[in-house]
């Protein structure tokens, strides 16, 4: 380990003095959660794919520990240091090129430090479409929607980021560049390499560039606040309006009455969609690229066989962008209610779709029998089987904050009974770690440190995240 | 390595005597296509997961090289054994059991040994779809579709295999068994490893079963044969009906007028669509799972929209099922045509769509030019940008045989050129390790070395497909 005054010197030689950032903000040593503080030695923002791998061959010889940051929107603390002091923080902001676009091949190149939201530009800009559509668009970075398989609004429709991606460039552990920028639909020359970069939070490589896919934009859309008794009716309306719509269903958020609640007394401009009240909510949308597809009429009809069928008990079709807009400004204020309504556990879980009202119930009815510090926000993308299972505290916290552990245990017990995952979308990052050791299947758990080792010898990429630094 | 007494001994003990072939039949020794003829000690056809495990755990420990097989239905040698005599043929077709269906969590499970066809109609039975849809359906088994990342006729729709995998079985080289068998949508719980042994043809792991996505069933189809001057269409045509459509197109194939020829004379029952020749034709499908949806309406307007544009010369859409059937049957004949037609090199090349029409004026004028031993039959999936650039001997063939490598390093040069692949979905086996060679960048060839040594360091499985055998 070379000294401070050394490391300064050689990584202002590699990236020029601007790009390294001698005091760090201190909100870049912090998650947006605040549930880890971490420390560096030093902070750096190259502005290019050849500094980053210059960067890394000098680490790899020193052997010094490399945590890439994004837009630092993660919740598991895959992007902070960690205490010690001798970790280099590596920004991706600097390399924010959108390399190329193909609207005909349905191809966008871009690189890491890209603002997710300026993606989406780019692409509607050629008439084009990039689904992933997450709260935090404005501010995360491509490098950690790739690093973490960012999943958010739209994965019911098009998948998980892993699904947008035609080919990576990384920088490996030792310097060395892979690139499989490949903007093809089909190409079965060996092994699927680039995959394991997509979600490994920077364990294996860092990822400098990506090729995504694009769709074509949707120009109609239906939207409708619905009210249901119970999760099990979801699941009922999902597989009509799948049917029925021929697959135009792009979301299908389930919403619980006390969410109504928090956000139209917490949250300007909320207001109940529906007059009466009901336990649980569905917001639904169809989408399509047809400009001129009658959406609304194929969902009042498929909602009106469900209203006969006794799946639900109201609904509101959205009859103008405004009122579609009110629909979704509710939903995604969810997360900012919960906040302002004081502490809570967090649990982002998924589960078979048919397995999921079983596990409402059983779960629910856990929390309000055991946690009388805090009462349930369950909500989320019920169509793709997740759910953030959320507890929030009644009064100041501590009380419910001092039975994280034994809360988290038992709901991500129940849920890998049910044959679900304890960390559906938000990844693993330092916040997990136990839990993937505790419910992965042994040997798949062999086999990611095999690959850990395989990629990274010296152990100096985002050691920690993921999986524990080897003994 | 045992004596060939003690090695039937020992995996009569482990797989019981009827599942030890002593004299293997000679179709499976060779690929279907004739290019390979190989030997072996022994054909072992396990029935259970724990049989294979057995199996891998004894030929680990006497480092007894494993080939396993499917269908035998690929086009790359990749299930055929080498000519030492000394590999064990490890057939899966034993494992043929459905073990679930869960038609509203969309997901079936099943194991490699199971029959294409027969998985579909598993998934028809529960009012599902099945995308995945190979000329050899009828034969390929599962566990040689997952191997291979099979492609064919509903990528463009549904995507290849890999896109239709939630979870995998697999047996590692050493007998430990992988089981990702989750029938989850979002699940970010450390690396992408089932991934991997998705088209690494059993060289990283023998795949014992695999849960995979269902569809809703395609209840409304329209169908239409159309005549174009020229590829550059087919791109316009494309992005025309990808709008219009809202994303309904499902298949979108290039057909020549060779193509119709050979067809017409060699293939019973089946007749030219059109009154009129053309150089080029394309047949396009579009589907919906909503059984009322007037797809035939929205065709017709697409197609007169790009008469009108210039874009194609003439159509025909099909006016009830035997007409849809004979315009498939025409295109699913090509490849029995071009065999009856006589001796043929085969490429399977994929671009960027955008790049498409200059690759098959280039490749197509250096055919004519320099190529009198043969003649051009280009056709395929040109809505993934997979095509079929193969060439059929005009003679008895050998002449042209004789010219295989020269004009393969050709072909596949000038595709690499343009950003493509060589392999779109037939994969490498042991026919295409030099072009894997040639055209993967180094540092991607390396990873993939690293991957094989790591997760086979004995070298027992598969060896010498994908990748050479380490010195």
């Amino acid at each position: 380990m070379p000294s401070r005054a050394e490391l300064l010197r050689e990584l202002r030689l590699r990236v020029g003095d601007a790009a390294v950032l001698d005091a760090p903000p201190a909100e870049l040593l912090t998650d947006q959660r605040g549930l880890y503080q971490g420390a560096v030695a030093a902070v750096v923002a190259p502005q290019s794919t050849a500094q980053v791998a210059s960067l890394l061959a000098y680490c790899h010889e020193q052997r010094i520990s490399v945590v890439p940051q994004g837009g630092n929107t993660g919740y598991c603390g895959g992007a902070t240091p960690d205490a010690s002091g001798s970790q280099l923080l590596l920004l991706l902001s600097g390399l924010k090129a959108i390399r190329a676009v193909d609207p005909d091949n349905y191809s966008l190149t871009a690189e890491a430090g890209c603002i997710l939201a300026t993606i989406k530009q780019a692409a509607a800009a050629a008439q084009r479409y990039f689904p992933l559509a997450l709260g935090s668009e404005g501010s995360c970075q491509l490098g950690g929607n790739l690093s973490t398989n960012a999943g958010g609004l739209n994965v019911l429709r098009y998948g998980m980021t892993r699904d947008l991606v035609l080919g990576l460039e990384v920088v490996l552990a030792d310097g060395r560049v892979l690139d499989t920028l490949r903007a093809l639909r089909k190409d079965n020359t060996g092994y699927d390499i680039k995959s394991l970069f997509i979600g490994a939070e920077g364990t294996l490589g860092v990822i400098t560039a990506a090729t995504l896919k694009l769709l074509p934009q949707p120009l109609a859309s239906a939207t409708a606040f619905v009210a249901i008794p119970s999760p099990a009716q979801a699941v009922a309306l999902l597989a009509r309006l799948r049917a029925v719509s021929g697959e135009r269903v792009a979301s299908f958020e389930l919403i619980p009455r006390i969410a109504i609640e928090l956000t139209t007394r917490l949250i300007a401009g909320v207001a109940d969609p529906l007059d009466d009240s009901s336990p649980w909510y569905l917001l639904v949308e169809l989408t399509s690229s047809a400009a001129d597809e009658q959406l609304n009429a194929c969902l009042d009809q498929a909602l009106e066989a469900a209203m006969n069928a006794g799946e639900i008990s109201n609904a509101s079709v959205a009859q103008n962008e405004r009122q579609r807009s009110d629909f979704w400004r509710l939903r995604e204020s969810i997360p900012a209610a919960q906040r302002r309504a004081g502490a809570s556990l967090k649990h982002d879980v998924s589960l078979p779709i048919t397995a999921l009202p079983r596990f409402v119930a059983v779960a629910s009815a856990w929390v309000a029998q055991h946690v009388p510090e805090g009462y349930l926000v369950a909500y989320g993308h019920v169509g793709d089987g997740n759910l953030h299972f959320n507890i929030t505290a009644s009064g100041a916290g501590e009380a419910l904050l001092r039975r994280q552990a034994e809360i988290k245990r038992v709901i991500h017990d129940l849920v890998h009974e049910m044959h679900g995952s304890f960390s559906a979308e938000h990844g693993i990052g330092q916040l997990k770690l136990e839990e993937l050791e505790r419910y992965t299947d042994p040997v798949e758990l062999e086999l990611m440190r095999t690959l850990k080792q395989a990629f990274d010898p010296r152990g100096i990429l985002n050691p920690g995240k993921v999986l524990r630094n080897a003994k």
